[in-house]
Order: C-alpha cells, then sequence, then structure tokens
C-alpha cells in the first residue's frame, strides 16, 4: 500500500532522480486491489477481463485520446482511420466496442483508442478509471494520453489551439481534490512540458494559431465560469470583466471543464499526457456561442489534425 | 440583483411566511441578465427563444423528468407515451428535440420532458441551467421535476427504490459549493417532503420495496464512494467498511452523483423536485456492479413506473 504522507507531493515519496517525472513503460495500477480480484468488470465500458481477452484485444494501444461528445470522437477514429492508411477489410466497419453500454464511446484504430467522456470532471473520472485499468489489463506499454477538446479562451482569437501547460480549478489551485472516505485529498495537475512542445511545433507545422498556457476547470459552465447567461446569476458585467481579467493576467488561456481531472489522474498514473483545446468563444467578448456550425467544426477538427500528425512522426509514417 | 449575505440561509431573504417554501408558479429565473438579451441560445440543447418558438412548443409541460442514460430517457420517453395514451399520427414517431447536439437527448411527451443528463454535477448543471431557462421562455407554471437514476445502496436490498430526503456531499454537507468568480458559494440541497410521502405511497402501491433517506452524491465513482476497484486505492477493505457504516449509521440510504446538484438547483429555483434511485448493489456487501442486465433493466424500470403512476394521479387519469 502506497503511503501518502500530509502535506508533502505525493511524489516526494518517490526517488530523487524520477521524481515528479512522467515514464515511459507499463501501466501500472495504483491499487494493489485489482490483483486479488476474481474478475474487473469495467461497468461503464461494458467490458471485463473475463468475458473479453483484453490483452489480444489492446495489447498494441500506444495513444488514447479522449474527447466530450461521442459523435466527435466516432468521427475521431474513423478519420484516423484514413490517416492511418487502416485497411477495413470489405463488409466492415468500425464499432463502439462499448455498445453495451451508452455511457462512453469507445474505437479502436490500430495503435489508437477514441473515447468519449461526457462532460464535466466526475464524468470523465469514470471512464479515466476503466481505461486505466483495460490498458494495464491489456499489458499496454508507453501510452500516451490526450485530451482534445474545445473550451472558451481569453484574450485568443477563436479557432486557436490552446495546448495546457498545468490546470488550476476555478480559484486558482493546481489540484484536484477528491473527498476520500471523508477526507478531502489533492491531487496535483500537472502535463508534460517536453509532449507540449513537440505539439506546438506540429500546431505551426499545421499553419494553426496555438498557445501553451495555463488552463482553468470549472464544474460548472455557467456562474462557475462567470457567464451572466445560466438560469442564476448574481454578478454584473463589471464582476465578470474584473474576474476574467485578473485570471487572464495570471496566465489563464482558456477555461474549460475536465483537464484539472485528466491532468491529475494522468501524472497520478505517471502516464504521459496532454490537453489541448481549440477555443470557440473569446470570453473577454461575450459569453454565447455563436459561431457557425461550420466554423465550429473547422476549428475542432484542428485539434484531431494535430494528434493525427503526432501519432504518423511517432509511427514513422512521416 | 438579489442580494445573498453571508453565512444566512438564503431563504432568509424570502418573507417569514414562505421562507424556504417550494412554490408552484411560474418559473422564475434568479437571473435579471436574460430579459436584456437579443437571444438566448441554449447551446447544449441546440435550441434558442430566437430560432425557435418556445413558448409553442413546450408552454404546456408541467413534470421534467431527468436521467443520467440518453438511451433510458429515449425508453422513458416512449413508455410515458403508452402510459398517457399519446396519440402518435400514422406515420410519426417521437424524435429527440435536441438532435441538434449530441451532449443531452431531450424528448416532450404531452406535458412531460424527458431529459438525459450524462454523468456527475457539471453535465447535469448545464442540462439543468438550460431546462431552467427554456422552462422560463415558454412560460410554464406549476412544474416538478424529477431525478430517475440508479445508485448504490446501503443496508437495502438491489432493487429498492430511495427517494432522497436530502442530498449531502462526500463529508455529509447538505450543499453543493460552486467556485463562483474567485468565491466558494454554498447552495442548500433540500427537497420536498410532501412530494416524497406521496411518491412513497405509489410506490408501495406498485408493491416495490421503498425508503424515504438521505443520499450522499460524490464526485468521483470509485474512491469517492469507497470503492476498492478504481485504478487507484490507498485504503483497504476495513477502512472502507468503516467508513460506509459510519454514514449508513448517519442515515445515509445510497449513494450516487447527481442528487446534490440537482436538489440544490430545484431548491434554488424554488421549483418542486424529488430524487428517486434504484439501488443495483448493496454497497455494505460488494463494489462491482454484477447483476444480470435483465435484473437491471426491471429495476431501472421501477423509477420509471413510479412517476408514470404519480403523473397519472395528478393529471386525473387514475
Amino acid at each position: 500500500m502506497e503511503k501518502y504522507p500530509l502535506f508533502r507531493h505525493p511524489s516526494d515519496n518517490e526517488p530523487e532522480e524520477s521524481r515528479g517525472k512522467l515514464k515511459d513503460g507499463p501501466i501500472e495500477l495504483k491499487n494493489p486491489h485489482i490483483q486479488t480480484m476474481e474478475e474487473d468488470v469495467l461497468y461503464h465500458l461494458a467490458l471485463s477481463n473475463k468475458s473479453h481477452d483484453l490483452t489480444e484485444m489492446f495489447h498494441d494501444v500506444k495513444f488514447v485520446c479522449f474527447g466530450g461528445s461521442p459523435k466527435r470522437m466516432e468521427k475521431f477514429a474513423s478519420f484516423m482511420a484514413k490517416e492511418l492508411h487502416l485497411k477495413i477489410p470489405a463488409g466492415m466497419t468500425l464499432q463502439n466496442i462499448s455498445h453495451g453500454s451508452d455511457r462512453y464511446v469507445l474505437y479502436k484504430v490500430g495503435p489508437v483508442l477514441s473515447v468519449s467522456h461526457g462532460m464535466g470532471i466526475p464524468s470523465l473520472s469514470i471512464v479515466f478509471h476503466e481505461i486505466l485499468k483495460l490498458l494495464h489489463h491489456a499489458g499496454c506499454t508507453d501510452v500516451k494520453m490526450f485530451r482534445l477538446g474545445t473550451s472558451g479562451g481569453l484574450g485568443l482569437d477563436p479557432g486557436t489551439v490552446v495546448i495546457s501547460e498545468g490546470a488550476v480549478d476555478g480559484l486558482l489551485r493546481p489540484y484536484m481534490e477528491i473527498a476520500t472516505l471523508g477526507m478531502i485529498l489533492q491531487h496535483p495537475a500537472f502535463l508534460d512540458k517536453e509532449l507540449n512542445e513537440e505539439l506546438l511545433t506540429i500546431a505551426e507545422e499545421l499553419g494553426f494559431k496555438a498557445v501553451i498556457g495555463k488552463t482553468m476547470c470549472t464544474y460548472d459552465f455557467y456562474e462557475g465560469q462567470a457567464r451572466l447567461d445560466g438560469a442564476f446569476c448574481d454578478f454584473n458585467e463589471d464582476h465578470k470583466m474584473s474576474f476574467l481579467k485578473r485570471i487572464h493576467e495570471r496566465g489563464i488561456k482558456n477555461i474549460e471543464m475536465e483537464s484539472l481531472c485528466f491532468a491529475a489522474m494522468a501524472f497520478r498514473a505517471r502516464v504521459k499526457s496532454a490537453v489541448l483545446c481549440c477555443t470557440i468563444i473569446d470570453r473577454l467578448k461575450g459569453d454565447q456561442i455563436t459561431a457557425s456550425h461550420e466554423a465550429l467544426e473547422e476549428w475542432q477538427e484542428r485539434t484531431q489534425k494535430i494528434i493525427s500528425r503526432y501519432v504518423q512522426k511517432q509511427l514513422g509514417m512521416i
């Protein structure tokens, strides 16, 4: 059982040379109970290590890509099939592996998994737990994880891709809190600097506006993100702008709802990961998302194109 | 602008006779900005008060039923169409009104809305904001809201329906916290006692095991609900059982992931509401959900049958 001393960074327990470092290698679960379980049902993915041969199905996975919307992640899977020149035999098509559940979709395209996570930290958290267990049971190694999302931006033209340097909560705290057996435990949300720089280079090669910056992650889309257009609002335009400008001055480039959990869980598992969000509105200019469907579609494809090129490079295709 | 004094219950601002009372009547938004907006885009529902005649579409809505799974809420809509003897003209079928978005599904069956909310508080929160605005724009009155869910139970046979007396977070705090412009605001999560008793009577009429009790609502399914089978776990069976027994002794009957937000937002809007969850596992006996698909289906239908009978009674059909 790993011991977490109070008031110290969890990585302080690690040998000094690897402290806080993200590493390649197998996916090691930080849960000693899993190995004693007769069966591990990945309930929300409609899979189990007894009913399915997870090693056969998933052992070659190297890249796990998450996004909120099931349709978008289905489209991403089809897109990646083309980009990776995956030969789909005549009479066959890509299938949602988790079709037995309607909570998430899960597609596999060669070494790439495309997974939907729904909206918000709790929804992402469930599927992240189960994907980590899946990768562990399948014996996957050297896996990298990505969240491809949309977000409000701060002081950026819509369409700009923000690569998260790190994630903070609505009070600028750089950790995710989980109430665990009556205690609030804090899990730091660090992301991989080196990976971020590779992704920024690729974004620039593709001609996209892109920045590396801090991401604010909230539990509420309306009041939590200083919007004036929710069902409830007890602040005014001045309060809102004052808040948004203050966080912008402190380096926040965008606001969304999953990065804190994504970064915290990936860091806790010591898996290299990155969060890429395309901004679809400049929150310093407004609240409502009114861009055309076509513009939104094109912007959302930018993060997909960046990841595709990254994967192609890693596979030595380009 | 409504004023919320610090350290006082929000309902203290109301006249003494109605303090904290839930009332029938129109849906009044607690946001003065909405009336000044030229257009209100309900982005995640793919609706707007400019592109759609929300009054014509929704003015007769009296019952809004939320549930996590889109497929289950589609089935609930079909079920209610039968139960309310809704005549669907030849060549027509029920349609997901929010088909322009794949975030949520929204069906209308006479005076009943069937809405999916995904998993977890943030996901529910977004759709709840937008449904309240929809009901307001449509001029709906005397609306009641229900969450129909599944949950882990404590000391209850699976299949038991828990009607939430109130919701608490993972530390037993009876309010939802929202980080709002750099402050943590607390919104109390009260539910309607009278409505709960009506629902309990109906459950008993239908022959279902049902109880009224407190519901714990967590942000995390695994560690947050004291499960030993997540990707991370730094506690053991004794810690887990000690925690679950302690909360059980303090009146917690079930654990799920949305009730706190549902109760807090409905109470804040002063809309009568109830949370009904069918338990699918006794957490005092285990973590993994292994009940058969058929058993799970039948259990999940119980909350739907209770609400159907409640609606039929309200409409004078029985």
